[in-house]
């Protein structure tokens, strides 16, 4: 299907130093992608590709993943319209991680809760290290209810 | 040794909604961390956790991590020196993964192969899909050499 190679691993300064794509899936076949809004930074979510999803990821410029809850490749915003441009796409040194800058538009929200990011809630650290987790968006993005209906929420617990 | 509450998982709306850190570890014991520069906002790495590096961190202020290839616990900046003060520490959604901002002063340097971010090739994406990778840094920001020594490197094939 697709035309983009994926090289051995031959040797650390080939995947350190050199320009051949050669990613290291996990034992579970999945690389960890951390996604970021282009224009605001933040982190949006850390989500896990395949092989399939990586290279439609690469393809298409719009961010698929692989849903460990559903076990099925996901195209982000398929439901919620809210889809992800890929602007960049980054490797990590080892070539086993993945980091997305994306666009997303409308309410740039990509959390399946309704809010703009995954990361809505910060753990106080240091001299506040055990108190409560704290909420740093308090209004939501989008209604999970309208968007998602009964589908099967994919935290597990 | 600490006193951080790590509470049982007992509903999603606990976990997604509530204010108690509920971590959710892999089967290997670990969440993947993504760790982000306060002031540039650039991903520097993603490192994976254990619970006592995520007690360590939360408890320091200073970013720990447990090194899969070194199967030990990490302090970052022990040898380089280019420590991650953590300035902020979130947790997403279904809390299985962490994202720390950190300041690191100096060279603001996190990656091995002695650049700023470990992510410091991109791949070529939609018309450009299957193109070499491009450095987006060209001069490193320290010498791993010098800084390392014969250490083992840390990649895995």
């Amino acid at each position: 299907m697709s035309s983009i190679p994926f090289y051995p691993r031959r040797s650390v300064d080939q995947v350190e130093e050199g320009c051949e794509l050669a990613p290291k899936f996990g034992a579970d076949g999945l690389v960890p992608c951390v996604t970021t809004d282009v224009t605001s930074h933040e982190v949006l979510m850390l989500g896990w590709m395949n092989a399939e999803a990586l290279r439609l990821t690469l393809e298409t410029g719009e961010a698929h993943y692989f849903s460990r809850s559903r076990q099925e490749m996901w195209r982000k915003g398929t439901t919620s319209g809210l889809v992800q441009k890929v602007v960049e796409a980054r490797i990590d040194d080892d070539q086993d991680a993945i980091w997305l800058r994306v666009d997303i538009g409308g309410t740039a929200a990509s959390c399946h809760v309704g809010y703009r990011s995954c990361f809505y809630r910060a753990i106080p650290t240091a001299e506040h290290a055990g108190d409560p987790l704290i909420f740093m968006e308090n209004v939501k993005a989008f209604d999970p209810v309208a968007t998602y209906g009964d589908a099967p929420n994919p935290t597990q617990l």
